[in-house]
């Protein structure tokens, strides 16, 4: 079997450039690249990774657990932390862990039993002490799951307040909030922010309706609640994804937005500008998130001091054509 | 430090069903489950899974490329090859192989390193020849990698016969396809079958752009076509993700869908149906393809014999309120 250093004589390049180019670390000019790259191909070379796993306990993998990869805001995430891992020689390997804790505990068992380096969780389902016990390096990202633990969010409370006092602003006076599943806490952090403004605004009443972070559970979700009653003027839904399912909803009732009722989504996503109308929405920096959460954990993962355990990006309200006073064409 | 057996104590059940939960392999009760998780918390037990892949040389882990994540299409199929691989106690990991071959490298030569049990490739920059040097099971799904490789696809000639079909009986004029890349296959073949039904008609005309399978690639792509020459009846994209692009594109340039022109995607992903107007597409089977591309593989690794390793799912016309004869509200 071919060893690192035959690959290093076919290629004509040092061992310690091979090392630097198969674990992407520092720099190799594009042709060692090449010849490098040629060289693998024909010795057929494979280095033992699990084997040297055994002594270090350890692999290059990083594992992101994310609550369902068909709401876009988790694709969105996953490419800013595939990305910034890629540069730091590390590979990312997403799991979608799904509706149970059971899917979850099973996917971290599988990674951890494979020496995965460390988790990057944006799930919900499983307690902080599960994961304290795990002893391997955790960041929880858009999610609190414990003081113990590193954490990358943006400010929820702040972005409820923003979506509120933008109503109070275009002087709204009868509100619909399609809000989160009560057990995620970012969730309830928006509906906290939202209700500290309103309590200050007495005058305008709002409804709250649950919905997961879903379209099409939030089209049905907002469906039977506004054709008993839609004599709103504003929406605050606190997802983009569930904003798209209001947004079906009211086309399908014939309510027109912005003309009949305002839609403030939460997210930021890139469909949010190609949605017609294109969204208003409390925007995460979704990358800037992602990137910072994964330079973290590998801090974390090498041993370095680290200066801030807890980061919180704030928010901000972008408007566009789903609320009256959209700018955009 | 705990060991199975330990476990089984603990729990006050056998080894074998210990083996079975954690596996996620056979029927295990619900009590089993509680009494058996209480006890791997309880023991901080980790079975060494990686000491075990150093004799088996296999670890339960299948490794999904995919060539981006932010394209709808591909959550909806990695979610689809997740469930499936969960249910026969496999973990997906997936790998967002983004836009260079020296990336999608680095991923397979990481998994392999892990020793991963098969890969699952929907991605294009690779050539056939460095997958059947790996020698490790592999299955394409939506692109044919090789004869020698078992491939799940759609009949992509079809499709694009059927978006050429229905504009024959649409009596369309102008034709503007907005076809995928040049260097991936399915973007090729529904091409050919749509210029295939074209040769038989002359009298329709038609002009080819090319963009990449994403939104805002495809927006700005359409609008710089469309701001000098929109005298089209009918838009084919070859994905829905650009059909989305060129929706935005046409109400930036005040062109109404369907009135003035029509649309037709191709994919079917969920978010078609959540746009307005509801995308008319060419439907393919995603979750179904999905699931028989995981089942494919998992018989792979396990050594079945398989009936067929080249399985074609005939796509379907998805008629929505994108062209003229929409018949949804």
């Amino acid at each position: 079997m071919a060893t690192i250093r035959d690959v290093a004589k076919e290629a004509g390049v040092s061992v310690a450039t091979v090392s630097r180019h198969l674990n992407n670390k520092g720099y190799v000019s594009e042709d060692a690249k090449k010849a490098i790259e040629k060289a693998v191909a024909t010795l057929n070379y494979a280095p033992n990774q699990l084997a040297r796993s055994l002594t270090t306990k350890q692999t290059n993998l990083l594992g992101l657990l994310v609550p369902d990869i068909t709401n876009p805001f988790f694709p969105e995430l996953a490419r800013a932390v595939e990305r910034t891992a890629y540069k730091h020689g590390y590979t990312v390997v997403l799991c979608n862990a799904g509706e149970t804790s059971e899917k979850e505990k099973h996917y971290i068992r599988s990674l951890q039993q494979n020496y995965a380096a460390g988790f990057i969780v944006t799930t919900n389902h499983i307690k902080a002490d599960f994961y304290k016990k795990l002893n391997v390096p955790i960041v929880a990202l858009d999610r609190n799951l414990s003081d113990a633990i590193p954490t990358v969010t943006s400010d929820n409370v702040l972005g409820g307040q923003l979506a509120a006092n933008y109503f109070v602003e275009q002087k709204v006076k009868r509100i619909l909030c399609v809000r989160g599943p009560l057990d995620i806490d970012v969730a309830n952090d928006r509906m906290h922010g939202f209700e500290e403004i309103m309590t200050a605004h007495p005058a305008i009443q709002y409804d709250t309706i649950v919905s997961p972070f879903d379209f099409e559970a939030a089209k049905k979700i907002a469906m039977e609640h506004l054709q008993f009653d839609r004599d709103y003027d504003a929406v605050f839904a606190s997802s983009d994804a569930s904003a798209i399912g209001v947004m079906k909803a009211a086309e399908s009732l014939s309510i027109r937005i912005p003309e009949d009722v305002s839609l403030v989504g939460y997210d930021g996503i890139n469909i949010g500008t190609l949605l017609s109308p294109e969204l208003t929405t409390v925007a995460q920096p979704i990358s800037t998130m992602g990137e910072r959460a994964t330079e973290l954990l590998i801090a974390l993962i090498e041993g370095k001091e680290m200066a801030t355990t807890r980061v919180v990006f704030p928010p901000e309200l972008v408007i566009r054509n789903s609320t009256t006073k959209g700018t955009e064409a």
